[in-house]
């Protein structure tokens, strides 16, 4: 078996050890305080670290300088990059699939982080992009009404268009909506329900037997979109690989994914692991969208930003400024630091920033301070960006149609 | 409690004496050799039996006499019958539901029976009629490819609509086709799935944790066109009730959707249980698609008919002329007598038939060409009716359609 398999093996037998960090779909909570220990969690599921060799040949071969997201560490996983990699270099296309559970309330920063991710990967790739909104999941274990769920669909694309998809290669759909309307993916729905049993949901998802079937129903909903067949309008009959950009907590939707795609015919989807984006209170937990001052929303004004950052934002400073110049700050918990490292692009100042910070002569304000300035803009243009998103152009982005895919480039 | 739940409750927890039958949607088997012990069903099931109260209710609202099935005990069991003749009374609308799991096989006479009396009920009642075609539980259950599955809904479709179903008021879906062509249909399904736990399926259906997650899905599917808001094109945003006649082994699924109904704002389904048809071989089991000497196919030819009945048709005479005319036949076993009690409208001949042949007046052999000149043109009518259902008029019975539905008459 390879370390894949043994993963799930030990995954669909609940193997997770008293000491291990709980990460699934429905609940991301850490043993210790230093938050996630993702060196582990790439052994317990299974996947492969993103390290230098495949940067550099991701830099190769697309004569990009890759992103710094996964320069440092943020996307940190992977499963079959590679083989993606491999395609690209012989031409042969592939696509993009992510997608998101929609809330009610706006989208939080942490929320955007798979959408700027897969905007960029599009950009590199020039390749198709579907968006899975899954209020079908939100409304089963939400308990909302079916209607409250797909207006929140609506309301999310908003801010996943406001990232910058190019509209000719990005089809986004909501489950409720969509899967009504396309007979393939209902099919496909089938065929993934056929090879897959309680047994091993209950494994990998940890259901119960008083839990509603309509969960137990569910994950081969997120699988289908991992097949290009689900998508006859956009890839008519080719079978095309398909690469995942997500939280690690998505992934036992895709272990299982993987685990199904031979039996059905089709090559296994590719996956690109990122870490959590830390609350503002500490890097123990998800941020929260019910949680108002966990985190910044993508409807905060630049006042709220500067606010939430300076009262909430978790301090890796001493206690007192003359202990912080001697002692020196952690950037490891300081969130004003970890924030930075995914919006700050410039690589010099947050090296200038961390040595400043770790040596005691940047103070937890001056951070708090820098990273106002970059989430201030930030955030206000793509609020400028969301207003222009009308409802007519949602219903482009999320209607059925050629995305002038071509089987063979 | 009432008995129904009181059936619920009972059937939930698997309550099945060891001396019942095993009656559930792929299983029916009888302890003993009588066949089915149908009034102990109605007792487990918590249905009532159709009594001659009901059916001198029925003659007098509608002015027609009630069919020789309900007549008969064919159709003897029900849910709810009292509600539907109450909306009839008022004029208050209603709809027809009844299915099949589509086969590759002809279809035979046992499995006419639900479409021939809805086809009556739809004339006395005037009401639209859905039919459901279960071709993805088929392509579950038995492993098919879903391109098959679909093309035997087609090929069934066929034979349904040979029943003379009215096209104006009759619409037949393929689930495989239709539910990613209706969202609001997949929407009930998700409503549905919410309200049933994996022990209630378990319990009622029979499943087990290494069954398949499609298998654990489907009892939803079967019950959403149950609910008229399924088919927002015919019903547009009515809530109306549902008649739903079937053979009784399917009530486990509208047990679960009566369960549902107040939970999702519908009235519960009314049902219409037939007893089954009996194999050539004997009433033990149902007949089977599967084994060609215990069934009458609708493409079997008239010689065909005639060699089979002859040759398989269970007898209840004696074993030797001399015998029989001393001691009678057993018109409770005889499969000939049993099918006449369904093909043979003429209630004074049928009388005669079964004291001629309990008095032992009257040989197997001569019970035994009443039938193969009853069925012989019975076929053959059916054969040339659906010989004249082309596939453009499948299509149209197929085409989800307004079918000039008022909410209140």
């Amino acid at each position: 078996m390879s370390a894949e398999e043994i993963a799930i093996e030990k995954l669909t037998l609940n193997g997770i050890a008293e000491d291990d960090d709980i990460v699934d779909p429905w609940n991301v909570h850490s043993k210790n305080d230093a938050g996630i220990d993702y060196d582990k969690l790439i052994k317990r599921f299974g996947s492969s670290k993103i390290d230098e060799e495949l940067l550099a040949r991701f830099e190769k071969l697309t004569g990009r300088k890759p992103h710094h997201w996964l320069r440092r560490g943020i996307f940190f996983s992977h499963r079959d990059l590679n083989i993606i990699l491999n395609m690209y270099e012989q031409g042969k296309p592939f696509y993009l699939y992510t997608g998101r559970g929609p809330s009610s309330e706006s989208m939080h920063l942490g929320h955007l982080i798979p959408f700027m991710f897969c905007k960029w990967l599009q950009e590199v790739f020039d390749v198709p992009q579907v968006i899975q909104l899954t209020d079908d999941e939100k409304a089963i274990w939400k308990d909302l009404t079916i209607e409250d769920a797909i207006k929140m669909s609506y309301n999310n694309a908003k801010d996943i268009i406001a990232c910058g998809f190019d509209l000719r290669k990005t089809f986004i759909f909501s489950d409720l909506e969509h899967i009504g309307s396309n007979p393939a993916f209902y099919q496909n729905m089938i065929r993934i329900q056929r090879c897959v049993t309680f047994n091993q949901v209950k494994g990998i998802f940890g259901f119960g037997d008083s839990d509603p079937i309509a969960k137990i129903s569910f994950p081969p909903t997120q699988a289908a979109p991992a097949f290009s067949s689900s998508f006859p309008f956009i890839f008519t009959n080719a079978k095309v690989n398909c690469l995942i950009p997500c939280a690690i907590d998505q992934d036992p939707y895709f272990r299982m994914s993987r685990d199904v795609a031979p039996r059905i015919g089709f090559p296994k989807p590719a996956l690109l692991h990122s870490i959590f984006f830390p609350a503002l209170q500490g890097p123990k937990t998800k941020m929260s969208a019910s949680e108002s001052n966990s985190a910044i929303f993508l409807n905060d004004s630049a006042k709220q930003i500067k606010n939430k950052i300076n009262k909430h934002a978790f301090s890796g400073g001493q206690t007192t400024v003359e202990e912080h110049r001697r002692l020196g700050g952690n950037c490891e918990v300081d969130i004003s630091y970890q924030w930075l490292t995914f919006f700050l692009e410039d690589d010099e100042r947050l090296e200038q920033l961390r040595k400043g910070y770790t040596a005691g002569e940047i103070l937890t304000g001056e951070l708090k301070k820098e990273l106002i300035e970059v989430l201030q803009p930030l955030v206000a243009a793509h609020q400028d960006r969301r207003s222009k998103v009308t409802d007519e152009v949602v219903k482009q982005y999320m209607s059925p149609r050629d995305l002038g895919f071509i089987p063979q480039k």
